[in-house]
């Protein structure tokens, strides 16, 4: 199978690093350059071509910004092979599906792969980024036959597919995703003005990993998922000013009701969420 | 030297583990059996004793519950040697400061090892927890020898002594420690209701590692230091509910600088902040 991959990122590096032991044939493209020569060094695709050429691979894989992937999709349609499949890596998708839908483009499947790394570019892409990660398609239309190849390809590349309807992808990517790289940021903020940082315990470094996440990516993730966010970051907001009141009151029964919660919770969370798939992060 | 170690949880067994090595004479008590047991048949301390025969060991540390310091400082009082140096793990200082000033306890200088794990207990207890972490010192008074005593300890176990203010201390932990915590806490709460918590990324995993921290203990913590934990809490949730309204508003400049900031704010963190101390922590 010919497989294309349009934006030889850390994302799109990895899709072609996870495919290359099922012996496809990866071309890829990208606007830079350097990621370009990169991916090509590090093995992510065999050839370099135009668009127009990858939009010709029985299957290809957009892992570009999100605010450029309705337009990059629009010039991949003029260009399609027969029965190219495409999907997409973005993480919102209910705006994408609404374009899919008014588009009656049955050839797009919209995808996400929950995985990825706080440092962006081919140089940290991984053969095993998706190894345990679910990858979630919210499907447009009836398209069975496109979904079964996409299954079968993100299987290969070690994921888990699940189907699930891009408004449910979004809210759960809000609250799974979008928000904890605010409280990530925030928190990193707070702690500007303090003079001993370096007294943070073990769990700061967890929490502020994804601190200094690429801006102009995660704007465009944030306002593209702007409603999901916004009322997932009220509702946070609003939890933390109860337990503030708590506090203030001196209300032990209801602080210490708090962590019960919280511990029974996370006790009921299935073991292998949020597993570590990137298989490269640093410690 | 003998050590006293009063409380042989995850704390005070890693003391007696990290000591091991200066060849001290280490002495313990706890007043659950099965974690006295635990500590000896893993060398946390050589002898169980009594908390009067443990008050007697030239240096004693002190590393149990916040709610019932005082009440074992005092019982230690009774009992102490003549140079008998006290100090203690809590994370709260400033009340604890205000105590000892009140007693005129000058055998006593508070303390708190900036390093821990999820689980307690002196099976989960290692020679490795307080490696590279900070362990701040709050001196009471004028107590310079005291202090010098217990910083040749800490940094034997591989610590780094900083002495700061109790108030200055409460503010920072507020921030880096307290605060994360809930934040955590109720990163779980809010998932509790997905279909598909299964999906989350490496990240999550990250955020959510502490969720389950101990109830009774957290909620100690969190009174103990409930003024600056409820401002810090406060503050967050304005700064949340901030840019939720700017997300509302669609506002991708103001979006933009939030991550932007964020990331200059990450980049300036000291190196080791937060370096994983605990040569325990399962990944």
């Amino acid at each position: 199978m010919t497989i294309g991959i349009v934006g030889l990122g850390l994302i799109g590096g990895s899709i072609g690093l996870a495919l290359r032991a099922s012996r496809h044939k990866l071309i890829g493209c990208d606007p830079n350059p350097e990621h370009v020569r990169v991916a090509l060094e590090r093995g992510c695709v065999d050839t370099a071509a135009e668009l127009s050429e990858v939009a010709k691979a029985d299957v290809v894989f957009v892992a570009i910004p999100p605010a450029i992937v309705t337009n990059v999709l629009a010039e991949i349609e003029q260009s399609l092979g027969p029965n190219t499949v495409v999907t997409d890596c973005t993480s919102v998708k209910s705006e994408i599906v609404a374009w899919a839908t008014e588009q009656k483009a049955t050839w797009f499947v919209p995808g996400h792969p929950m995985a990825g790394h706080e440092k962006g570019g081919p140089q940290f892409a991984s053969a095993w980024l998706f190894r345990n990660a679910r990858w979630i398609l919210t499907p447009v239309g009836k398209s069975n036959s496109n979904l079964k190849v996409l299954e079968t390809l993100i299987t290969e590349m070690g994921a888990k597919p699940v189907r699930i309807s891009a408004e449910d992808h979004d809210h759960h990517v809000a609250i799974l995703s979008h928000l904890p790289h605010v409280l990530a940021g925030q928190l990193v903020l707070n702690a500007s003005e303090l003079s001993h940082v370096d007294a943070a315990g073990g769990s700061w470094k967890d929490w502020t990993r994804v601190a200094g996440v690429d801006p102009e990516l995660w704007s465009q993730i944030l306002l593209g998922n702007r409603t999901a966010v916004s009322s997932a970051l009220k509702e946070f907001a609003k939890e933390l000013e109860t337990l503030a009141t708590q506090l203030d009151e001196g209300d032990a029964a209801a602080v210490k009701k708090f962590f019960v919660s919280a511990a029974a919770a996370k006790a009921k969370l299935p073991k292998n969420a949020g597993d570590d798939v990137t298989g490269t992060k640093k410690r």
